[in-house]
């Protein structure tokens, strides 16, 4: 009865247009748990970090009802770090420095107490890690969304396919989906990644929307116009961890309740990129998250009485 | 108690990964005038085209509700004639070739039996000229909807603002939006382009979608996702098309209104894309528009319901 959510969690340092961090709390697998949290409140973590991850972190993930049993903390290492500048237009950026540390030997270990798991979410990671994780839970969980990347379709895409065969939900963007189709239509793109095994999929367009797919159905959800975006870091993340901590909560993985969990996904991708990092995801009321899911209900509700 | 659409009739030669055209029936008037057609069945065309325009042409507009007692014809001149050629992203195209002919001395003449237009729709043209059919109307529209391009930003900002001023409804795609504001942001963009007299902005985001902005509300409606789209002339102005039919039929211009009459505009702007040139548009029938209608309508929906 519980979600479980695997992936980074890293040091970022990041520069856009309107300013620059030090190194700050980041990782795919903080910002999905974080955004859940808005959602759920039985969130299990798998991850790796290193004897310089501050214990103030784990106590913010903590209060998030995030529990870190599963974090492993390897005393004598250096927590994974990333930098990276965006350009201008916010869509493209450069990575200054990745450096693994911890994650180049990432073995993950689902304790005991998290096998009951009914939602399982997969971050961006190695895709023969992001497997190993799947194969320890002895009962298959109900759903298993997975994420990744372009450079895993670069390097291991074997690895990937394998992958993707075995998870409900691929999240990917619209040029990772054009890449693993070979598809440049994205509905084209979609109905081949649905042949390689995964029930539904996500593509998603940053401030262009997200499309959810299966066999017969589409969904479109738009990303909330916004006056500034000064931090696009964790988008990607905090729309997965809404969109999984909504269905976890709710427990229906019909096509018409993940619509719902589009929506309040993109309602929580919509916080994050207006601030810098986690900023704005550790600090949410419920309040807030209503209204703005009501302003996307307001963005796109029309009626139309065909006859 | 009519629509007027005053715009170019054109030749086009039109090429595209999937083919290409000799030269065919074009021309921002002739898509605004066919789209609408589909909504609204008083329709009366101002433009001017040359003495080599089949009168098959002619009839065609005639046979979809379009009079053309305000098409002057000269005879001893030419058409206006434009040839471009599309990349592979559809996105980007070059024009091989624009010959202005018949439109560099165009002087728009409304007939009389024209002045009691309730709806006026000026296709891009040369800003002055715009303003030129704005100013022989002896009583103002209920509404008037100007499109404009890039092109008279760079060479005529001055007419361009002051026509401007004089309409109700701007439409405009995400970067012309950009340059006529100076703002990136396409909320704050569309702040300021109100703040320059328009009372209603639509952004044009291609396959992105479009957005509707009022000084208070803003309204969201996608694109269709299509499997092929095999040349994009036409699709901006079919959707103007779509969208002021349907006002000038169901002469509602409440917010509300203007969003099921953008959602009728998107529809059929997602036919005109489908096939070359106009061959689309020439042929709908209601049922297809209907279905059409009915497929954003699935696209978007979703019931949430917030406590």
């Amino acid at each position: 009865m519980s979600l479980l959510v695997v992936g980074t969690v890293a040091f970022d340092a990041i520069e856009t247009p309107f300013g620059k961090t030090d190194k700050i709390l980041g990782g795919a697998a903080t910002y999905i748990s974080l955004a859940a949290s808005y959602y759920t409140k039985n969130i299990n973590l798998v991850s790796v970090v290193g004897g310089d991850f501050p214990n103030e972190n784990i106590a913010l993930l903590n209060k998030h009802s995030v529990n870190t049993d599963g974090l492993q903390i390897l005393k004598d290492q250096k927590t994974f770090f990333w930098a990276g500048r965006y350009h201008n237009d916010m869509n493209s950026r450069d990575t200054i420095t990745t450096e693994l540390n911890v994650l180049e030997t990432f073995n993950p270990i689902v304790p005991e107490a998290y096998q009951d798991c009914e939602f399982l979410m997969l971050g961006n990671l190695v895709p023969k890690v992001q497997q190993q994780v799947i194969t320890q839970l002895r009962k298959r969980p109900k759903l298993i969304v997975l994420d990744t990347m372009n450079f895993w379709m670069d390097i291991a895409l074997n690895d990937l396919l394998e992958t993707i065969k075995m998870v409900d939900v691929l999240t990917v963007n619209d040029s990772e989906a054009r890449q693993l189709s070979g598809e440049y239509s994205l509905v084209k793109a979609a109905q081949k990644i649905l042949s390689m095994g995964p029930k539904y999929l996500i593509i998603k367009k940053g401030e262009h929307g997200a499309l959810l797919f299966n066999k017969e159905q589409v969904f479109f959800a738009p990303a909330l116009p916004l006056e500034d975006v000064f931090d696009p870091t964790g988008a990607g993340d905090s729309f997965a961890g809404g969109f999984i901590g909504y269905l976890a909560e709710t427990k229906d993985i019909s096509f018409d309740n993940m619509k719902r969990a589009i929506i309040f996904g993109s309602a929580t991708a919509s916080f994050c990129v207006e601030k810098f990092g986690t900023e704005n995801l550790v600090n949410l009321s419920q309040e807030q998250v209503d209204e703005r899911v009501q302003e996307f209900v307001d963005l796109v509700q029309f009626d139309i009485a065909l006859v």
